[in-house]
Parts: structure tokens; C-alpha cells; sequence
């Protein structure tokens, strides 16, 4: 009888041992590809100074942050919390630690991220994210991103079977569009609407952005914007054939006036990284699992070029599985000095999840390669010696020390190896001892060494 | 310019990417040899309920639990903190999943834990350990103590050069001494000042000692008690001497009663289960590595049999890097069903900042095997080529992006990678390079694949 409740707290994963075995072999093969492609691995702390934390945070996200308190303590006193992501304690990283580090810096942070999110399903309130980044000093040639987008589709497709594809796109694209249109100070709610465009029907997200911005023709654009998605080659038409309209549209004195020259250079240098990330991925041989997408927008986030997401076409309802982009300036709140990112993130609790309810996590055998059973202590250390050569070999080993009867350790030894190893009197005296397989009935012989 | 304290708080550890691959090394051997002895791995949730944290915690663990609370909520309102060791944790589990787990359950958890200790050196709020624990149902024969000590010990040795002595105890001994003296009334404070023995003069504790018991002649039991350090037979031979005394020193009556008899059944109880770890792991070939002493009590710990702790003799001001010890009942707080368990951990953060202070942590190389530097974009699709075949093999792999003159390149890839690949238009079209080692300046040819 328990007497205590004994389940964890809602919105944490906790597994059984078979389904952590699967769990850690994803994590192990994203971070056997990470190291592969040269991203090292640090890890802050998992406590930060809240004005570390809070200089990004905002919105929801500060509302959903976990703080610390001694027991005996007052939570005025504590000025400590969570991390809620990797990134904020990258950046104060890479000011703190910039002159013992080589630019540009290829690193990796696996670890756990918290947050107080309302719990439901598939949603973690603490939750491995595997991140890598790509930190410059001052500058950071844009084929990082392509190269941060290879890293994270080698690394998913190291266990992933279904087809991904990874949706493309340029923040400055759609913030030049919102500026040639001089809509900036509806930019946020612009963004958003095209953030949650396939959450709702079209004529939906038509509808909010006359509400916002009151003019049919400008919500064509828009409309038009959204239609985007294909090829480098093919969205470039549709972005040039709207700025061909809009041209159309903007009287020619305000054609001239420095916003709308700038909203236009903006949107001509997005779309010129968009088509180089979207080259350099093509001769990768990713031309196939690659789109230039408009709808991906990712609203919350603080990106300023690049953005991507990589979904599985073959099962829609699982969405994102990994995702992010560029920052201008990975440490704005923290250093005068400038250092553009560009990072993506795969959030394992998550996906383990949403893989475990479609069928579609690796097979991993939760059992040991060998259970040996001395038939008494005379063997004990005959059943050490072999198990030690095993061992040398790699193999895991359970040497069943129970004072149970034979037939209870044998049905011990099914249930946690593959295989088993009875050392009697007899073997020991003959060196030698059979191994059964238990899946297959085989007998094989075995050295005791 | 910084613009706000960007070191990480007192008290955790952050460490440049060079230290971190050393730290994950290690961290990656004691996985892999509590694996190779069928160790399964867990992972139960960093934040757990107050209830079941202080079921066990009290006294100075208690006040050093952080306690979490979402930035909207009172402190009043959360019932929930960060576990401050995987024992506890485990214990939930165990009632919680015990239908799932075959037993003895052979389980790991490598994670970390928090207190909100006072900083000090080798001190961390946050922290690493590495525990495995035999949980038994209902029994657990005592050669899994042995077993778990074994385990640790390859673990340690994996990557610890000096010699290592695991001394072990059972606290079953110094309980029935003092049940037999009749001092169960002053038990805390005569396990506190055996457990602090070593840190003050020996002078010093038997003056503690005569303060608590005010008696000469049961103080010199306990500092015999004290002396007993050797092999299982001069142990033995030291307890042996001492009950002799006690029943000459008695009344007839008094060792009549039941709780002298009990007491000196427990002693010898504990003497017993003491020999036959000794013998175990000398059987196993650790017969030099191991001490039985009577000075191991872990004052604070909740062990009630087998205690053990492991030092490196040459290494003295280290102290122990590694113990453990049985309960007699893992989840007595938990659950009316009694689950015996013999448990150890590495408590890694710790261990690397004393290993690290003391030149003794492995060498592990910081560098990428490869820098590939192609000379332009034209270079790129073989460059990324001869990346993928190299990592293949296993080989990380940095292909610089840059847009800066080669020699800035070379400097760069000299100090991310051991060796480096110039891919110009000539080594392009002939279908191979030169691979230059940087340490020793050897070339050698490498076909790009």
C-alpha cells in the first residue's frame, strides 16, 4: 500500500526504464551528430540571475519563469530562477567567457529547460532541449545558417524514418514589406496573424488584417505574401511581382522618402539570404527536404533573419519538430559589443512524446546482452570472471546474486537480457559454459576465460 | 563593453568548452560502466513534490532545499522543490512503477541536484552526482553491497590514475555497541563525533566522548571501537576483544536482558554482513583496494547496514569521492511495502573540481579532428563532400564559412581542429587534398570522396 502519492507532478516526463533507454539513444545520436559537425558542448548553470533572465524573457514567457527560494528564505530575497531556454544563457555565456573562445563558435547545449506552461499534453514544464548555435564576433557569414539547418536535419534523421521538411524563411522580408508600407506599429499584430494563418480558415486571417490595417489593397499584398511558398526561384516571382503592385500603389513621392527605400532594401536583402541558405542547402543535397515558405514566421521569437521549421508531411498533426534562425545580436542585453547568432533547437521531450503516440520512436532493446546465474557462491567468482570478459567486450551484464531457486532466476534473467549463462560446478571445472539465447532458444559455448 | 555581471552565480559550475569535454568524458565512462554492469537508467523529474522531498530531508538538508514558485504566484501557493539527491526520487519511483520493475532493479541516475549550500570551494548549489542503487523487493541477499562497491570502483578507475581504498563499515556494529552499553538515548551524538573523528585530535574525541557518556570504561569501548581498521579477520579479532571486556565489565543480570541481547546480535549481525563484503570484494580481485574501518559511520546518512566510502591514500586531502551505503527500507516514507536497497554515488562536480585542482584529470583533447577550409564557394559542395565522408568515419569535422583571408582561416582551424584541409580549385579537380597535421606539421594525402 502507498502511503503517500507517489505519481510526479503534472507536466514532467518520466519514463520506464525500456522507454528511457529509447529516450537517451535519441539524445546520444543528436549529440553524436552535433560533435560530428564540430559544435562543442558547455552547459550553464540550470539557476540564473534574474536580471539576466528577465532582460529577454517578456510576455509570457516571464509570467511562465520558475523562480528559487531557500526554504528559508523570502522570495523577496531570492533573485534567482529557472533558465527557461538555452539561449539567454548562451549570451550571457559568450560575453562572459568571449576572449577564452574562437569565433565563429560552434556550440551545443543539451540539456533541461524550464518552464510554469499550463500542462497539457506533450507539453513539459521541464523538458530537454538540444540546442546548437553558431556565435560570430561582430560579423557571421550567412552560409552558417544553411550549415546549422544540415546539422539539424543530420542529426534528426539519425533516428527520425518519415520525410522531413524543412520550411524556409526571412524575417526581413515580411519587416521590409510592414516598412514600404509604413504598417509599423502594427508589425507585432501582423506578425502574429501570419503566425497562426494555419491555425485558422484563410478567409479568417484575411479578415484580421483588414481589422488591423483597414485597407483592401494592402491586405492584398499580404494575402499575396502568404501565398508564397516553393523554390527559391518561385517565391522570388511572387515577391517581386508584389513589389512590382506596390509600386503600382505608393504614390511616387513617397516612393522616395527613406522609409520606403529602406523597407524595400530590407526586403531585397531577405530574400537574397533566403536564396543563398536556400543554394547552399540544394548543394547539399537537401534540395528535395527544403521550401521557402512565408506562413513560417515564428512570432514570438526574436529573430531578425533567417527562420526556419522543420515539419514531417506524412504527419501534419505532430507540427514542428525543430526549429529556429538568426539573431542580428545574439547579446544585445548584455555586452555593447555585437555578436549575430544563428541556432536551432530540437525540444526531445516533446518530440519523444508526439513520436511515442504515431508509433515512430527507434527500436531499442531495454535488455541487457547477458544475465549470468552462479548456481551457488562457489561460483561467484567464476561468474566475475566472465562477466569481466564480457564486459571488456562491451557487453552489459547482470550477474543474478538472488538466493532464489533456479527456475525464479532464470525467469529474472529473461526478463532483463537477451541471453543466459548458468555456471554450475561442472562448467567451472570444464571452463566453458553454454549461453541461450533466450528470443531464439539457441544454445552457443562460451569461454569462462 | 559589458553592460551587466555576466558571471554565472555563486556556487555552480560553468566551464569553458575544453573543460566541459573533459567533464563529459568522465561523466561518459561512469555511464558506460554502470551500463556494462546492468545498470539501467532513470531519469525522474528535477522538480518534485514538498511532500515527498521532506519526507526524508530534515535538518540541514531541509533548509537547503530550493524551493520553485512561478514568478505570478505566492510562495504560499507552490508546494513544489528541486530534489536534493536521486535517493529520494528514487524511492518515489519505485512505489510508483514497482508492477513494472523486475527486482533486485539495478538503476542509475546521473543528473543533477540542488542545495542551497553555503558557497565554498568544491561546494556547487547545483550539482552532478552519479548513483547507482540494487533495489530489492522485500529482500536483497548482501552480496548486491559488494556489487554496487565493485561497480563503483570500475567506474572511478575508468578514469582516476591513483590508487583508490574503499573503506568499509556496517552500521549494525556501532548501533549494537551502543544498544548493549545502553546509550541508544545518545546514539546521534556518539555517531556524530565517531563521523568527525578524523578531522580533530584523537585527544579531542575521547573528550567529546566522556562528556556525552561520562563513563572511563565505556569511553575506552568506543575508542577500541575507534581503532579497528584492517582486514575482515583483524576487525573482527578488535570487536571480538571488546565484547569480551564488555561482559566482564556488565552486570549478569543486565547482559540477561533483552536489549543487551539484541544488541550484541545486531553487532554481530553487522560483523557478519561486514566479512562477507569483505570477502566478496576480495574475491573479485579488490582485496588490496579495500579496508574494513570502524571510523566510516556516514553520521547524517539514513544507511542502516553496509556504509562505505573511498578515498586516494596519496591523495589525502582529497577525501572520499565516492560513497554509499544499504537501507534497510529504500521507501519506507512512501509505501507500507519494503524495498531494500544498497546504493553509491559519484558526486561528479565535486570530484572534477578536486581532480582538477590536484593535475589529475584525464587528458582529453578540446580540438575537432578536422578544419576544412574551402577557397571560395566554388569549393563548398566538395568541401561539405569530404566533411561527410570524414564524419562517417567518425571524425568531427569544422568546415570554415568565413569570408576572411586563409591565413586567418589557418589560425583558426590550428586552434579548433588537430589537423586541417585547404580545398582549393587544383585539389577540386584532382579529387584530393593534403591533410596537415598542425601539431607536427605532417601532410598527408586524403582523397575527397
Amino acid at each position: 500500500m502507498k502511503k503517500m502519492n507517489t505519481t510526479p507532478i503534472s507536466g514532467t516526463m518520466e519514463l520506464l526504464p525500456s522507454e528511457q533507454a529509447i529516450f537517451n539513444n535519441i539524445k546520444e545520436r543528436i549529440a553524436r551528430a552535433y560533435h560530428l559537425h564540430g559544435f562543442r558542448a558547455i552547459e550553464p548553470p540550470t539557476i540564473d540571475r534574474n536580471e539576466i533572465l528577465f532582460a529577454k524573457a517578456g510576455g509570457d514567457t516571464e509570467k511562465q519563469i520558475y523562480r528559487v527560494v531557500k526554504t528559508d528564505e523570502a522570495i523577496e530575497d531570492s533573485d534567482q530562477s529557472l533558465r527557461f531556454d538555452h539561449t539567454v544563457p548562451l549570451a550571457r555565456y559568450v560575453v562572459e567567457h568571449e576572449s577564452f573562445l574562437s569565433f565563429p563558435f560552434r556550440v551545443t547545449q543539451i540539456g533541461k529547460n524550464f518552464r510554469g506552461e499550463r500542462a497539457q499534453k506533450g507539453r513539459y514544464r521541464e523538458f530537454y532541449q538540444c540546442d546548437v548555435d553558431v556565435v560570430g564576433r561582430e560579423e557571421l557569414p550567412i552560409a552558417y545558417d544553411a550549415e546549422v539547418i544540415a546539422t539539424l536535419y543530420d542529426a534528426l534523421s539519425s533516428f527520425l524514418k518519415p520525410q522531413m521538411l524543412i520550411r524556409i524563411s526571412n524575417r526581413k522580408i515580411l519587416s521590409g514589406l510592414i516598412q514600404m508600407l509604413d504598417l509599423s506599429e502594427k508589425s507585432a499584430a501582423i506578425f502574429s496573424i501570419i503566425d497562426h494563418a494555419e491555425k485558422v480558415p484563410p478567409v479568417k486571417s484575411q479578415q484580421f488584417l483588414m481589422e488591423e490595417i483597414g485597407d483592401d489593397d494592402e491586405v492584398d499584398f499580404f494575402v499575396e505574401f502568404m501565398s508564397a511558398s516553393g523554390t527559391d526561384v518561385e517565391v522570388r516571382a511572387v515577391l517581386e511581382a508584389i513589389l512590382h503592385e506596390i509600386k503600382e500603389y505608393v504614390p511616387a513621392e513617397i516612393q522616395a522618402s527613406e522609409r520606403f527605400v529602406a523597407g524595400e532594401k530590407l526586403l531585397m536583402a531577405g530574400l537574397s539570404e533566403l536564396c543563398e541558405v536556400y543554394e547552399l542547402l540544394k548543394r547539399r543535397g537537401l534540395g528535395e527536404n527544403i521550401v521557402c515558405d512565408m506562413l513560417i514566421v515564428r512570432g514570438l521569437d526574436y529573430y531578425t533573419g533567417t527562420i526556419f521549421e522543420t515539419v514531417l508531411p506524412e504527419y501534419k498533426s505532430i507540427g514542428s519538430v525543430c526549429s529556429g534562425g538568426r539573431y542580428e545580436n545574439l547579446c544585445e542585453f548584455y555586452s555593447d559589443q555585437r555578436f549575430p547568432g544563428v541556432g536551432g533547437s530540437i525540444g526531445l521531450s516533446r518530440l519523444f512524446y508526439v513520436l511515442s503516440e504515431n508509433g515512430l520512436l527507434p527500436e531499442v532493446s531495454p535488455l541487457l546482452d547477458y544475465a549470468i546465474i552462479p548456481m551457488s557462491l562457489n561460483e561467484y567468482e567464476a561468474a566475475f570472471r566472465l562477466a569481466r570478459k564480457l564486459m571488456d567486450e562491451g557487453r552489459a551484464v547482470d550477474v543474478i546474486l538472488t538466493d532464489k531457486r533456479l527456475g525464479d532466476k532464470l525467469t529474472f534473467a529473461t526478463k532483463v537480457a537477451r541471453a543466459g549463462v548458468v555456471l554450475g560446478e561442472r562448467e567451472v571445472s570444464e571452463g566453458k559454459a553454454r549461453a541461450k539465447d533466450f528470443a531464439s532458444g539457441n544454445e552457443s559455448e562460451i569461454e569462462l576465460g
